[in-house]
């Protein structure tokens, strides 16, 4: 059995869930957490057959204890990178779209079998259960949906045609082939706190089109990029690929590679989720690779009406919490009329407390803080709200049960009014709520669009009991390029994304240029040449 | 009834057509070309209601009567242009797709019917038959495809889903809406010699996806547009939309305006035909538009074995004195083995002078040269040539028989060696061909392949009557990113390229970034935006 026929149901059943977009997974359990194989990683090199030698990766810190994990990987300069990729290619160029779809798949499954949770833990700062989850299944779920997507598209090109056509009085019959011919080299880069969500759908939409991928993760979060690269080089091996096609680009906070990555000539596709400035070069400079990108923004909360204040509160502390707001969905800015500003921010406040005060729940919900850097821009961020409104919760650090030395800050919440929107107009990176009094929800919804058009944003949440208010909402945000939540309260996560059913970014504001999963994130990713050959004999010597 | 209605049936045959890629057109009847309607323009100003001052167009001189056509055009600022586009988008961008189709094909009908032949011939230089045929159904047909393919692709997105999930032990559902939101303002940047067939197809693919459109031709080609830009408008008000919507932006080569429309800041999508220099600005500075770009490239012919010589020397010669090879398809480079080569060009030649010595056929097929810059250069290829190599035939103008005044010429042939291959290494525009002595055509294959990978080539062509030559060829070439066309003679032109058949430039070398019509020229005019909504009663407070 190849693996295309082995993973075949698993394709149909995408594509079709993408063509619906109802509500699908591939990976039904979840992955396991096993403590002992990430423990056997620490403190030695890293064990693949990928080109350099191996470096201590310093900048690789537990948020969790404080220590470094100790991990050395094969430092490779861009050149051999970029070379290994090349060497790589060709097989994998002219392999038929099936084989290389089945051989992703097979990545993905691996991917999913690997001990990668306490990895993801240890370097991103989020809680073990979101290391399964958000950057476990729902992250491999928006791989399998880039190779779902980019598989459609290249079905949709056929391989073969006859033609035929009168000229004058004779008729001209060609028999025309068409080829699916990938771009060139890849390069991934990913961000620290939150890198599986995009590597994986770029990886395999490159990947599955036919490109080699050089994966550069951020280098406080380099191993469970290792370990996913590192499965996926041996299911390439297994297949009879050569494993170099995809490459792990491995820097240092001092000795940064992005640029000369991005830059280098071979380069033909750029995948980039990070800071909005870093985002705005590669989207600028990239050229001549096309460049997909998701950056920051700033999303909002409108408080319009509702018929009960309570569970909303809860779930919007619940995402305000939740891995503290290091998530490009965590809300930011909460709009609320003037008049219910106070009891709204006490109440937000209270329901935050009732998640942080336990530590538990706190440590599954909140996590840690990735960088020590969000903490600087929190004090700073603290500062310039208690000059400007007031403090209504102070972002205190709870007591993780299982890790003292972890790194965690509870929200801070700030009450603000809308005279004074320079203060939250761009995103503050980490657990920020500002609650903000304005004349009523319209005036919120303009300022809020406003906030997207100019600064980015990729989701908004909006609670009303006037559905003629939802509607202009959704108009509104949908032109400002933002998806709009509304009236959700219970169980589920508000920023939660579904593959296959939420498209994550649009492209039409500052927060990114590429969607998860649109046509335009992999109909770019490949091209299409064709030949035409008269049948012998035909289309002959015509009186001149 | 509707004109989605009305349209419906030739979009659905469309669409089935870009999928089969088999022969179809919609428009079996040539348009028609009234000598009168055209010379009832001249000498005066052209009516229409768009913005600006009427400015004689000076530098639109008929290639056949060396006289100006005298035709007034208003002249709009760029700031002027925008702001027009921008009022009139928000009715067409909130327009159902299926509205958004129906009123484009109706413009491509409306632009059928329109007296555009003798326009398009005394601007372009064209002959009066491929005005009808080459910038008027085929071309009309190219844009008819990209409608179908961005309908195809918009229609790929569903309008809604119900979708629910559980989680723990409470089901979320939720109603979700998908919009599609187009980009922004789409500016596309004409040629002076082929106009329609790249217009058209950006035009409508930009239009149809919700995009108001600035079209910028060429300031000495400018009257086919400016017809086809009023059929339209006219079109858009009839169905009750602000004509505005599509605007001319007329400029001169003294003061050009490109720069300053592909650099304004709302301008989100450009798509540009012209030179490879001009190109790769566009490509490098239209960020944040995205840009999509058709330049130039140096066409190969590879001859390594034939059964029979005159009928490929006839078709070779058909193809090279076409519209005097001032098409972006028309061979250049003819690599013949080195024996072969003096016996070839002496038969090229004498298959040349078959057409260009009868005043009518050359007439039909050569048309007249669109710019004077056109014989300049040929004058110093020829001189280069005639240093390096073997001038087997002068480039002499043909008495055109209705036109004594009428700017043309007949090819230059030029016999040289693949040792002095830096001669022939970079497109020559107009009607020159360098036969080239090579070793073998494995050798050719390298070089040519070579050219096209970094000069750009958007055709190539080959004769051979060893099926393993033309599968390495087909290999080669669709890796160096051109069609390649094998064997073919008769009575169809080598380098016709056949909407919803043939894809035109594939993006993979120099000749420019985009593809007619693959699914990467459409899917990125658009975005999707998506809400979701809690049903009311539902997802209701879980206990927290």
């Amino acid at each position: 059995m190849t693996l295309f026929d082995k993973h075949r149901a698993t394709l149909e059943r995408a594509i079709e869930a993408c063509r619906t977009r109802q509500s699908w997974t591939a990976y039904d359990k979840p992955a396991t957490a096993n403590h002992a194989a990430f423990t056997s990683l620490l403190g030695r090199p890293f064990d693949d057959d990928g080109p350099g030698a191996w470096h201590a990766q310093d900048d690789e810190v537990s948020p969790y204890t404080g220590e470094p994990l100790g991990v050395s990987y094969r430092r490779a300069g861009v050149e051999e990178l970029v070379e290994a990729a090349t060497r790589a290619w060709p097989r994998w160029r002219d392999a038929d779209p099936r084989v290389r779809a089945g051989v992703c798949l097979e990545m993905c499954d691996r991917i999913h079998a690997t001990e990668l949770a306490h990895a993801t833990m240890h370097t991103t700062g989020q809680s073990l259960g979101m290391s399964l989850t958000g950057s476990g299944t729902n992250a491999l779920d928006r791989g399998v949906e880039a190779i779902a997507q980019a598989y459609a598209a290249m079905s949709r090109v056929p391989e073969s045609a006859t033609w035929s056509r009168n000229f004058g009085t004779s008729t001209v019959e060609l028999v025309k082939r068409y080829r699916l011919v990938p771009k060139g080299v890849a390069v991934v880069v990913a961000c620290a706190s939150f890198p599986a969500w995009n590597v994986y759908p770029a990886l395999f939409a490159s990947l599955v089109t036919g490109n080699p991928v050089i994966v550069k993760p951020h280098p406080s979060s380099v191993l469970s990029m290792a370990l996913a690269v590192r499965a996926c080089r041996e299911a390439l091996a297994e297949a009879g690929f050569d494993p170099g096609l995809i490459g792990l680009a491995v820097d240092t906070a001092a000795e940064p590679v992005t640029k000369a990555l991005v830059r280098h000539p071979a380069v033909r596709i750029v995948d980039f989720t990070g800071s909005a400035t870093f985002g705005s070069w590669v989207e600028a400079n990239a050229f001549p690779a096309v460049a997909y990108t998701e950056t920051s923004g700033v999303n909002s909360v409108l408080i319009h009406s509702y018929d009960e204040l309570q569970p909303v509160l809860r779930a919007l502390a619940g995402s305000l919490c939740l891995f503290s707001a290091q998530m490009c969905t965590s809300p930011q800015n909460f709009y609320v009329p003037r008049a219910l500003a106070g009891d709204f921010a006490e109440g937000l406040a209270e329901a935050v407390r009732a998640i942080t005060a336990a530590p538990r729940r706190a440590a599954a919900v909140l996590g840690a803080i990735q960088s020590p850097a969000t903490l600087a821009l929190l004090e700073r961020v603290r500062q310039e709200a208690a000059a400007r409104g007031e403090i209504v919760l102070e972002p205190t650090a709870y007591a993780h049960p299982d890790h003292p030395e972890a790194r965690t800050s509870g929200p801070l919440i700030a009450r603000v009014d809308v005279a004074d929107h320079d203060l939250v107009a761009g995103e503050r990176f980490g657990p920020v709520a500002f609650v903000i009094g304005c004349d009523d929800a319209d005036q919120a919804l303009g300022v809020a669009t406003r906030d997207a058009r100019e600064h980015g944003a990729i989701t908004a949440f909006a609670y009303s009991t006037d559905e003629a208010y939802l509607d202009r909402a959704e108009h509104a945000f949908s032109l400002a390029g933002a998806a709009l939540t509304s009236n959700l309260t219970g169980p589920m996560p508000l920023n939660f994304s579904a593959a296959y059913s939420d498209y994550h970014v649009t492209g039409l504001n500052p927060a990114g240029n590429a969607s998860l999963t649109d046509d335009s994130f992999v109909t770019g990713r490949f091209r299409v040449t064709q030949s035409r050959r008269a049948p012998a004999g035909r289309n002959a010597p015509a009186s001149g």
